[in-house]
């Protein structure tokens, strides 16, 4: 019986995850589960799993969470602190999917407590990568990664980066694939969010429409699989049935491939080193009938452009970047700007800031308040 | 410092093995090549290599090669007992390219002397795959597979069948992928041999033009992954760039891709469990752009259900099905009879030749060599 904690409960990973364990109730046992603000789709998952502790982020819910819990055997909690403590509480395993960087004290809390963390919070990783990496290191922590292309990876990986040649992240190309940068400018949040393949919350799907998605995807690759940047690229496959491949020295490419049900690479991260059933419809290619392969294209996806030179300076650089991008995104999303000015803005960020690497969690945070500060003026003369 | 041993040195399976070796003599020593005829390419072998024996088959051209082999420190020898004692000399590692049945008894002398075998002949595991398993567990002597397909699936495979939903090998479906039954029955031993993606020996060039090839791989797949007959399929893929698949339970499908460059499964197998660089061209999917699947039929390409019914009667079947398919492939290649005809003649002899299951070598040898006999006689009425 092993102890699971999900950080991130009630969004689409949070639920796909719950599903998989309430589908295995004697292979698995709930301690916490965390939500931001849906407190409903909380204390309903606590109920039917039988949850030790539900934490509520938004503190000024927690009577809510009270009162949605009474009478079950959950304690409730609330506030960003909360959430800290329950992922220190050293679960057995436990899923990191906190969208942006307010995931990154909780996930480092659970690497703190030697726990095997699945991660599905991208940007931590990106912003604060080594110091990460460096937790999970000391504390006998493992971090698996549940980014369809990241598991992907993981699964086609002989940990030896002698033995490779590339790791080649695969991209749908987004909901603007076939775009020019003319047709992208008046695109609104409804269309971008509207991606070809996967079911996934508005940020991604955003981040998928600028292909930054896949820039913030090689900086995590960076940190996850130790074989440099030299060695890592982009290649566009609109169906997303091929999710990632590494590419061995002689000439072997390994490469994970399925239907877009996220159920997969989490269950890869709940039975491993084994593996577990899952649902998940399977590939039938006969009936897919065509896989298609193009290079990705950095003048009309400038995001891509934009992370890569970011990985390569390294330091503070893929915190900023991330900062500005989520701030801007944001903004895009509350239609502020429009969708060209999001790598726009991330751009001028990045020219204008440059802190130093930070060396401590409490650096990361910092630089990235202050990146969305930076973000901020600069958006405020956009839509001036 | 390893040494090899090259059972069939000078065919087109041979040469890639001696091309690797020979591009690291710092990390292999030759101890026999052998040839089933070809003199001057086994010689000439076994001077740039410094093999310590050298045996042609063709006992006859013994003096040829003695003469062709002066003053070099190579030992001369021929037949097809000479054939067999350089097998058990015991190197490190052996590749097994004999073509045919043939190869068999060689094989199982390298196995019993406990060697690292790679398999590139199909055809002895397809007739003798229960008998040859168990000698190499006996021996301690280990099987890796060459074949492009097995050793796509051996790179993707978890050694644990409960963990697999499906092995899947893919078929190019051959130069007739897309031909109707009444123009294959005028083909041509020229057109069946030219393959859409490998450069092959003729008899193989054949059997994939009929499938037989991928019946036989499938038997081959039984004996080498024991997960079951159900559990083994074939997807037509006319790019021959997916080598094959593992689904697992999970949801997950592993693939190996490359270019069609045998010096990669065949340097797989060389540096196991380790990897060696190889010159093979490497897999360029945006180049490629487009992959393709497809069902398999059966109906245009009988050889196929001819196999899997073998498949799944078992006992001397596989046997059967094999040694009436060498010798139809050979009468075609001689122009003796028609494309269509080699099926045909094996299903006949399938119907009226059910001997019991083999229980040694030597039982094989003789359903093997009846089996010939029966087909023999039906293609004399064809031919009369």
């Amino acid at each position: 019986m092993r102890s699971v904690t999900i950080l991130g409960a009630t969004g689409s990973i949070g639920t796909s995850t719950l599903d998989l364990i309430e589908r295995a109730p004697d292979r698995f046992r709930v301690e916490a589960l965390t939500a931001h603000s849906d407190v409903a789709g909380l204390a309903a998952a606590a109920r039917r799993t039988g949850a030790r502790i539900a934490v509520i982020g938004d503190a000024a819910r927690l009577p809510a969470l009270r009162e949605a819990l009474a009478g079950s055997d959950t304690e409730a909690a609330g506030g960003a602190e909360a959430i800290v403590e329950a992922a220190a509480r050293g679960a057995d395993w436990t899923m990191a999917a906190i969208v942006g960087l307010a995931g990154l004290r909780p996930v480092m809390a659970a690497l703190a407590a030697g726990a095997t963390v699945a991660l599905a919070n991208k940007e931590a990783l990106v912003s604060a990568g080594e110091i990460m990496i460096a937790a999970a290191r000391d504390a006998g922590a493992r971090l698996l990664p549940v980014d369809s292309e990241h598991n992907a990876v993981f699964q086609c990986y002989e940990p030896d980066p002698a033995r490779i040649a590339r790791i080649i992240l695969t991209a749908s190309g987004g909901p603007f694939r076939r775009a020019s940068l003319e047709e992208m400018r008046g695109v609104t949040p409804a269309q971008a969010v509207k991606h070809p393949n996967w079911s996934m919350g508005a940020k991604i799907s955003v981040d998928s429409a600028t292909m930054m998605n896949k820039g913030l995807e090689l900086i995590e690759a960076f940190h996850l699989f130790p074989v440099g940047a030299d060695r890592l690229d982009v290649l566009v496959h609109p169906q997303s049935v091929v999710h990632s491949m590494v590419e061995y020295v002689d000439g072997s490419t390994l490469a994970q491939l399925g239907t877009p049900d996220m159920r997969t690479p989490i269950a890869h991260t709940l039975a491993w080193p084994q593996r577990m059933e899952t649902p998940s419809a399977r590939l039938d290619l006969a009936a897919i009938g065509r896989l298609e392969f193009e290079a990705a294209d950095e003048v009309r996806f400038p995001a891509l452009r934009l992370a890569r030179a970011a990985l390569r300076a390294g330091g503070a650089r893929p915190a900023v970047l991330n900062a500005a991008n989520e701030s801007a995104v944001a903004a895009f999303l509350a239609g502020r700007i429009g969708f060209l000015d999001i790598a726009a803005i991330v751009e001028e960020v990045l020219a204008h800031y440059e802190p130093d690497a930070p060396t401590c969690l409490a650096d990361v945070l910092a630089i990235d308040a202050e990146a969305r500060l930076h973000a901020e003026r600069r958006m405020e003369r956009v839509t001036a």
